[in-house]
Order: structure tokens, then sequence, then C-alpha cells
């Protein structure tokens, strides 16, 4: 079955007692803010009043789109091999952020147009795992950007690579000049918004540039106007690495894994999934708010509460990386913060 | 003398550098937002273009307040000395995050009611050091809170305090049943704020509540209308444990240490600081803002542009604690992100 069940969550006596626990620790009712937020959802999410994330995994999917040879992007398209290369040399921002916060980093080449050569891994270092569904897609703005089956492979693709790893977290990250114009696509398809509001200037287009990457994408729409279900908006407007993390979503939702989302690019590829199985939103986290203007939109459709709101709009899994000390503090508040009774302190005007 | 002088940083040639640095990274011009921001000041505040962060020193300023006799608060007094047990005993939600990011926690009892017996300390446990200058302060809403020799007292602690702690970075936290009173008096009188956008629910009063607190402190700073300047507000309306981090802030500052600023409270420290010397705030990094309302015009007037934005309103430092990795992170990009040119990618379009 290519799209697994994801049951909702529903466990009321858990919630209630994450609640009860959250709310007996030594500090004013709610004063951790969201951070309180935060505990209830992956305490919930693995099923504990104590919580321990183990393993994290920040699963870096990489991918080419016909799309960028028409200009959409600031960067040539020889920029996703060299970052690629780099995430696994170790010196691009996710691979020092991966570092700082001990997440095991693996890069996917979900379909790069030019093929990263395997190598030898060693042990602490960047993964680089080989799942190329084809050399880059194809050009959306003149038809479908991926066959059904190619979407489907990068899908099964993508819950290959959850099954294979270890803990109960994973962090999504991604690398595909061009590919915020995928997830600028799949916002005004799925979602239903004027494709203006979803496009920006990604790596760092001028005024003009974002009205021609405007033009382009108004034509790719076009050219696939009959794809407007899910997997088919997917398949047609494309990526590779998007429909590969959708895959990945899909997996570790049913696996009840926290999935930590990262910038515009990871959450339409959440978005997609939210779409075929909504109880997967329940799994996530969103970890920042992007620069990048069509994240708010596509926050709001998630309802998506992002932890940090930094001006970041990077990708690769660097927003995500950042968030993530603030859900070891959840779970370590949860764990082992005193309760009022334990400690001796006064809260009787609580009761 | 009490005050140091703390001269502006000014170093253009630095700064370029590191802008330069920043700018050479292989990522999209700016795209990591405020991270970008935050490593600069960083760096310009301990001279590198590849800081380190060393030894850093959470230091909780504990005080006891006369006006909470006046039912300012939603907790007694006693929940002072408690709550500082429960951070010496590890429980608490600051204690809990020092321990998680390996930041030396000191407890000050700057002017507990009840003082703190005196223990052994255990290394790597949190250290109590006491430099009481009273049993907590006068009431503020009948005369001054402290004379002008024990505010001088309590300044002269906290730069000693800091001069004892090993390290180049001092995160800002603090106890005291009472405290959003003082911050929320010290704003109105120094940033000429009205009281009522300056008073908040604290703990967690409710409407009736703040509408009592806010009387209270209208007539605390009707009985101190005299006290128009930093130092003489600061006696006047008290805080063993502000005027204590006012040293502290001070110190570190001359010090060049980083000087990591937690909510309301610690940021009325730093706004007495910053009224005596200007050039404090350049050293500052605001970790959050607080749910607590008058902090916005608290930031708004210290020109603080906060990393975190969750709802906390716990105090104790617990915000400074959450937001310390990233700091961490501005630093380990800054020495460890290879640039365009070391690492091989094409940034022909950034000439």
């Amino acid at each position: 079955m290519l799209i697994p069940e994801i049951e909702p969550m529903g466990d009321q006596a858990l919630s209630e007692r994450l609640r009860k626990r959250i709310d007996g620790k030594t500090k004013p009712l709610g004063a951790l803010g969201r951070l309180e937020t935060l505990a209830h959802r992956i305490g919930s999410i693995l099923g504990s009043e104590e919580p321990v994330l183990s393993q994290p995994q920040m699963l870096v999917c990489a991918g080419d789109h016909g799309l960028a040879a028409k200009g959409v992007s600031a960067y040539p398209s020889d920029v996703t091999w060299q970052m690629v290369e780099n995430f696994l040399a170790g010196g691009a921002a996710v691979s020092v952020l991966a570092r700082q916060h001990g997440l095991a980093l693996t890069v996917a080449d979900c379909g790069v147009a030019r093929e990263i050569p395997p190598r030898a891994h060693q042990a602490g270092a960047p993964r680089l795992v080989s799942c190329r569904v084809a050399a880059g897609t194809q050009d959306a703005s003149v038809g479908p950007a991926m066959t059904m089956a190619q979407c489907e492979q990068a899908i099964e693709n993508g819950k290959q690579l959850v099954r294979d790893m270890p803990g109960n977290a994973l962090l999504l990250g991604e690398m595909g000049i061009g590919n915020t114009s995928v997830a600028s696509l799949l916002l005004a398809r799925l979602g239903g918004i004027p494709l203006a509001d979803c496009t920006g200037a990604g790596t760092g287009l001028d005024a003009a540039g974002v009205a021609r990457k405007l033009q382009v994408l108004e034509t790719a729409l076009r050219a696939n106007s009959d794809a407007r279900r899910p997997l088919h908006a997917l398949a047609a407007l494309g990526g590779f690495e998007v429909a590969t993390l959708t895959g990945a979503v899909l997996q570790a939702a049913a696996e009840r894994r926290v999935v930590v989302v990262d910038g515009f690019i990871t959450s339409a590829a959440v978005l997609v999934a939210s779409m075929l199985q909504p109880a997967v939103l329940e799994r996530c986290v969103f970890a920042h708010r992007s620069g990048e203007p069509g994240h708010t939109h596509m926050l709001r459709l998630l309802n998506g509460d992002a932890l940090l709101d930094l001006g970041l709009r990077l990708g690769e899994g660097s927003g995500a990386a950042l968030a993530w000390p603030l859900l070891e503090s959840a779970c370590a508040f949860l764990r082992e913060m005193a309760s009022f009774e334990s400690a001796g302190v006064d809260g009787s005007h609580l009761s």
C-alpha cells in the first residue's frame, strides 16, 4: 500500500495526565508558554509522560528540477550537487548544526542531475544514500515534472529511508535548486492560494527575478491544469526530493516518530502528506517560520505554530536543527522538573 | 568607582571582516537571518572572527520585596526562598535547562527575607553565594525600597560576583516574589511609559488582581516621586536582586562578556545599566520576548531584538537558557561553515 493508514492519536487519558504533570511543575500555570504545548505534543506522540528523544535523524533529500532551466533561481542547478558534496564534507550549515546537536545526518540523492558518487561511510560522519529516480525532473512549465510511477517510486523510497533509520525523531531537510518554485506551485494548487502570494525571492532573486519566476510558475500551473488531487499535483509539479520527503513523513508518522519540519519546502511535503492522511499533522513540530513569504500561508493552512521566527530562508534542515534543543528542553522539563509537592513549594493558591 | 566606564566597541575593521566572513559562507546572502546578526554581535563582543563561548555562567539573583505584602503577586513571599532551595536542589526549570546546556549555575541570595542557609558546594552542582544586603526591601508604596547605600552595596555585590566568575558569557536570571512590580515601576519611571502599559499579570493574577496591583504601583510611584535619575529610581523602587543584576551587567559589559538577557525583570536591570552606560547594550543579547506585556515596551526602549517569542513568563533565567544553543550555533557557523571558495560551490552570481 503506497499510503499507510495513520490513525488519530486520541489517547485522552494520556493527554490529561500530561496536562496535569505539566501544571504540577514548580512554575506558575502556563509560564513556560509554548514549551508546554511542545512538551504535551512530544509526550503524546511518544506515548509517555517522561518522553526521551533518542537517536534523532536529520534526513536531507536532494533533487534537481527541470524548471530550473527557466531561470527560477538565483543559482545554477550545479549548486545542488556542489552543496550535497558540502553537506557530506561537513561544511554546510546543516552539517555544522547537526554536529553541534548530535543529529545523525543522512543525505539522500533522490534525483540530482549529476549523480553523487557513492563513498564509504565513516562512523559519525554524514551518510550518503542513493535513491535516485532520475537525473532531475522534467520541466513542469511544459508538462508533468514526473510520471505517476516516478512519484510513487520516490514516495516508496522515502518510506524505506525512514524504515531503515533508528530512533524516534525525524528532522526534515532538503536541497534542490528550483525547489522553492515547487513548494509555491503545490501551495497554490493544493491550498487554493493565489500564486503571487505563494511566490518569493527563494535564494535571493531581485524584484524582476521574482516577476519572471511568477510568470514561469503560472505557465507551469496551466501546463498541469488537470493535476488537482494531492498525488497528481505532487507528480505534475514535481520534486523527487519533495516526493521522497512526503513518503518519509508518512512513514515516520505511521511509526509515531516526532517529525520536525524545517521551512517552506519540507512543509510542502507535509502539506501533501497531510492531505493524504490528516493525522500526520499530530506528529509534526514546526521548527520555524521561514523568511520566504509563502511559508506563512503554508503554516496557516497546516495549523502550524512555528517555534522560531528568525528570518531563516536557507532550507537544508537548518531551521529544524536550530530548533532541536527546544524539543530536548521540553522533554527535560517534563522528566526532570520538580512538582510543587516534591519540592515543598507553596502552590496552595493553585487549588 | 561605582559605575565602570564602558567604551563603545567601534572596531570598524573587525565589523567589516565579520560581515565578509558571514557573507562568504556557503548559503545565499542573509539566508541565516537573525542568526547572522547574532554571530556578528558575538564576534564583535569577543573580538574574534572565530568566537568561542567558554564557561558560560548563569547567575540567578534572588531577593524579597516589601511591596509583596500589599498583594501584588499571586504567590506569597515564602515562595522566594522555597524556589531558591528548588534551584539548588536541581528541580527548577532553570536548574534543568542549565544542566541540559552545561551552564554553571550560581544562585545569589541578594536579600531574601528568610536567609538561605550556606552549604558545601559540590562540583557541577548549583552554587549558592550569599551577598545579602538586608532581609528584603522596604515597602516601596510608602517610601524608598532601599537606601542609596544599600543600592550601591547591591551594585558592588553584582560587580564582585562577575569578577569572581570564569568564562566570557553571563546569562541573567532572577527570583523574587513581587519583582515584576519592580520592573514595571522602573519601566514607567525611567522609560516614561504609562504605568498601565507596564503592568501585567506577573505569575498569574486575574483581572481584579492586576487592577489592585496597578493601584499599589501608582501609590509607589507617588511615594517616590522625587526619584527620577537611574540610580535614585533603582534605590527607591527597589529590588536587591535587580540592583545586584545591574552591577553584574555593568561589570560583564566592562569585561566584554556576552550578556544574555532573560525576560522582563533582568531587562529592567539592563535598562538601569544602559542609562548609566549606554554602550552596555552593545554587549547584550536579548534571549526572548516575555509574555508579560511590559517587556515588549522594554525591548523597544532597549532596541532589543529578542531571539525567542514563546510566550514564556517564568523568569529564573529560563528564557536565557533556552536561547543559549542559538548563541552556540551562531559561533559554530562562523567558525566551521565552509566558504564558497573552500567548498568549490558556485557563488559567481555574488560577485
